[in-house]
């Protein structure tokens, strides 16, 4: 690829991106990610790959402006027209479009390229670790979505029971916690294992922290206000 | 204190909390944490510490709409009103409103009454830790600001450098990294330092993790598009 094709991929992507979980950093993250394991396999088309990476969320736009949109599939779609309107031949624009597609986990909709399995494993690097963690809880921010929420005995709810919704520590025991299991590449989850500790430490640390204030609080409380 | 006037102070503080990073449940674990701390302190006055603990964050709103305010000093005159209205005394009003006016860390006006200083050290603690990690990162989301920014030369600014503003490692390198020798009371930072390693913990991954792909990537980059 040339500077100058490199130049007008970056620049489609730097104006769809504007939301710090998902801001340009992610997608230079999960391009360099991507170039580290395509050292690791063979017959990777770099343009493919490097473009794929660029675009794969051009459409996260989409889906957090109408949540019932899935922004790999609103992405392939709009990566695809962009390439087909600067002259990028339509055999190059499908197989770039198949990777965006396919980035996202659905089990009906594995990806199926060595280029797509690469993305997709750069992509869930990036929810690995303590990054995954950051990412994740800056979300929860962004759409005002709790830390923990609370049984109904008082005590706090670890994120492994279903009925307690849209928690940070939720999502970690349903998402984060299980994505080590997920990839495709050597490379891809030897990086991704490299972060693990981080994450769980991460978890069951902030798990004691919220949690033993209430343990003995409760009851000290109590005897407080019952004088 | 009796049960209805702790029902009548906490549906006042509910009645203010309405942003995540500083939701109810922050006022619960700073209250039961101050319980803890009191334990070990002589000469408390519990109505004074419970009813300052419940109200200290009412001012946080105002600060939030208009940042030039400061929570604690519009916390402590709206407690204060909301005391005298409901018939507690001018002399508790005013330790309570001294308590919450002192609460957030200011060189010239440091907590003292032992009240004010367990408030200021549970306050604290609630930054503390893998939680105070958790708290910034999802109070970044709401405020759209990001984990962290780039030097002019391409690598990540580690957050020691007061040029890169805003980001959640500068607030780590400013604030969170530096708040656990700031406490009044024994119990308060023995708390606190038994959170640090997982907050020190988490900076350096997350460091390293966002530092790596570039470190390595842009090279890899270079290669590939000038071919």
């Amino acid at each position: 690829m040339n500077k100058e094709t490199y130049d007008l991929i970056e620049e489609y992507m730097l104006s769809s991106m504007d939301d710090a979980a998902h801001d340009k950093e992610h997608i230079y993250r999960v391009l360099y990610t991507a170039l580290d394991i395509a050292k690791t396999e063979e017959d990777v088309d770099m343009d493919v790959l490097i473009t794929a990476c660029l675009l794969h969320d051009v459409g996260r736009k989409e889906q957090f402006e109408n949540p019932k949109l899935c922004h790999a599939q609103v992405g392939a779609e709009k990566a695809k027209g962009f390439l087909l309107r600067n002259g990028f031949d339509v055999e190059f624009a499908e197989r770039v479009s198949e990777c965006i597609r396919s980035h996202r986990f659905r089990k009906d909709a594995p990806p199926k390229s060595i280029e797509a399995k690469i993305l997709f494993d750069s992509d869930k690097v990036d929810v690995a670790g303590a990054l995954g963690i950051a990412r994740t809880l800056v979300y929860k921010g962004q759409v005002n979505e709790p830390i923990y929420t609370m049984n109904e005995d008082g005590s706090v709810c670890d994120g492994s029971d279903s009925e307690c919704d849209f928690s940070f520590l939720q999502e970690y025991k349903y998402k984060l916690e299980r994505l080590y299991s997920k990839f495709f590449t050597f490379r891809g989850k030897e990086i991704a294992i490299s972060r693990q500790k981080a994450a769980v430490d991460f978890y069951n640390a902030l798990l004691w922290e919220v949690s033993s204030p209430y343990d003995k609080g409760r009851s000290a409380l109590e005897s407080c206000i019952n004088k």
